[in-house]
């Protein structure tokens, strides 16, 4: 009689279905995947390994009855890609930790691994093992392993006084689309911009790839908690400060309402988490070689980095003032993001 | 103005400061730690990288006021470290997700990083990066990066009709000193046997890697589950039965208070979860290299691999009976051994 099988192994096979056409067999560095203690992943020769990991928590990081589990499959593997972006690394796969009420093992497994396998694809990402259980509430952890040759990661610490800062794309855009997403009573449009960028973040591994390979950026950090959190961060990582001039973020336009509800495109700019973007440095005599786009991402320089320590916000008509850091802090008790 | 610094950096902060000293730097495979999007790991040439991960939650696996910080910090890290042992392979440096209440950052978060720095010296496994949030639960996730040389790591799926299962040390005991634990008003001594099984597991790394690099093992897997579950999952991978001589297994001595509360030593060997002991299958040609102990810990036989699919278990007096998987499964509902 062949042995039953038990709930966590039927559970575990369903994950390695969705999973087995993903990537095609040349393309695949893992040796062995789910089903056995350990996955084996086989590094490119010289190459150096790319370690990061995240947390994806019901009621800290999505809302159980407001984000999809297609987009939730989705974005815990995009923002922890976002982390191998900002190093200017490639990803290569990942391991999957998923703690599941009961009632969660059917359509709504399926949705989620729906939207994690074409994160999967998409980013030619495999997943190559992890772990399950059960659990009250929906958890989730990821761990993405990604290569890159030796000396070419951008860090955080190396911004010099003088260099030009840079974000990609569009500051406040997720958070914008978080609002929308709580304050509707029904789900808004789903072609709503903001909206699509706050379920389906888009990770810039294209152009971390190209500033980590061209040795245009000095340093380099992915904004998953906002602007006024995560600059003072590579600051601090490089020994500098920053002068930022408000008039030149690249924000986000509101409709009246919002505006009349007391949002600014310029506090969702410097406060709103969850953008992905990249923010990083590049030396004066370097800036000629950045379009003002790249495949239609916009690079849009912010201000410069500063011997002097502190971030100081240059606002319309000149004046100076402080930034504080007001983003998203999981452990300060009241926060204006989220 | 230095820019204050956030909560979750200062958390990061003590993490980083109590893992400063760990290891000698000549010992260190990690290129970049705490601090950065991501770690870089060094791989060394023309090794292999085994990848794996494991939850470790409050309400699952450990209870708050049962079990020390000090515990939960060694016991997370040694556990991940177990599957690393399964496969033959040596731990390099892992990734540490940790969500927390506000009230356990810390004395709490002092002792449980102490338990985790224990573990990590002692088994040569540098901390190299992570992710904190805040949750009402303590919430744990550990992967650990280990190596092996190509086509040396030892598979569940090798297993053939006519190998001899052993197990390593003593089965059930980690299973006893929980339910010593949980039955007990006060702490139970320090000196149970059982009880440090249970809180301070030991993975079987020096012997995972010498049954490794002696070929001596056809499949391997570690027992976190029970005897029960595991050994049909390896039996499954490898497309074989077994069968278990009851009599043989190394079971733990009871009191004869637990024997009349209708324990047994089998029920305990059979269905005990968390002993991060190794299951393994030799070739009975090779058996002759393998001794009773290694560095003093005992390896038994405990039966045999069969063409026929199925567990059965030889009861003594020869009576023969199908095991039934009633080990540790999260999405069991009633489960026997948690």
């Amino acid at each position: 009689m062949p042995h039953q099988e038990s709930s966590e192994d039927t559970l575990l096979r369903k994950i390695r279905q969705n999973f087995a056409q993903a990537l095609t067999p040349a393309s695949r560095p893992i040796r062995l995947g789910i089903g056995d203690d350990a996955a084996i992943f086989v590094p490119l020769p010289g190459q150096q390994t790319i370690l990061t990991c995240d947390w994806f928590l019901e009621g800290v990081h999505f809302l159980r009855n407001k984000h999809s589990a297609d987009s939730i499959g989705w974005k815990c593997l995009a923002r922890a890609l976002s982390d191998v972006a900002a190093m200017g690394g490639t990803p290569r796969c990942f391991l999957l930790s998923l703690a599941l009420p009961p009632t969660h093992t059917g359509p709504w497994l399926t949705d989620f691994l729906r939207g994690l396998q074409r994160a999967s694809s998409r980013f030619a990402c495999q997943l190559a093992g992890g772990d399950t259980t059960r659990q009250t509430q929906i958890l989730i952890n990821v761990t993405v392993v990604g290569e890159i040759a030796p000396r070419r990661a951008v860090l955080r610490s190396g911004a010099q006084p003088g260099d030009i800062i840079y974000v990609s794309g569009t500051l406040g855009e997720a958070e914008l689309g978080l609002r929308r997403l709580r304050s509707s009573r029904r789900l808004p449009a789903r072609k709503d911009r903001a909206l699509l960028k706050h379920l389906y973040p888009e990770p810039r591994l294209a152009l971390g790839r190209w500033l980590a390979e061209k040795r245009l950026a000095t340093a380099m950090m992915d904004l998953s908690d906002g602007l006024s959190s995560d600059l003072p961060r590579l600051c601090s990582s490089s020994g500098v400060g920053a002068r930022v001039d408000a008039t030149k973020l690249p924000a986000v336009p509101l409709g009246s309402e919002e505006r009349a509800r007391g949002l600014t495109p310029l506090s969702l700019a410097l406060h709103g988490g969850d953008d992905y973007e990249l923010l990083f440095t590049v030396p004066p005599r370097k800036t000629k070689f950045l379009r003002f786009s790249m495949q239609g991402l916009p690079l849009t320089p912010i201000g410069e980095v500063t011997r002097d320590l502190g971030i100081t916000l240059i606002c319309a008509g000149g004046l100076e003032k402080p930034l504080p850091a007001a983003g998203w802090d999981p452990f300060r008790r009241s926060n204006q993001s989220k």
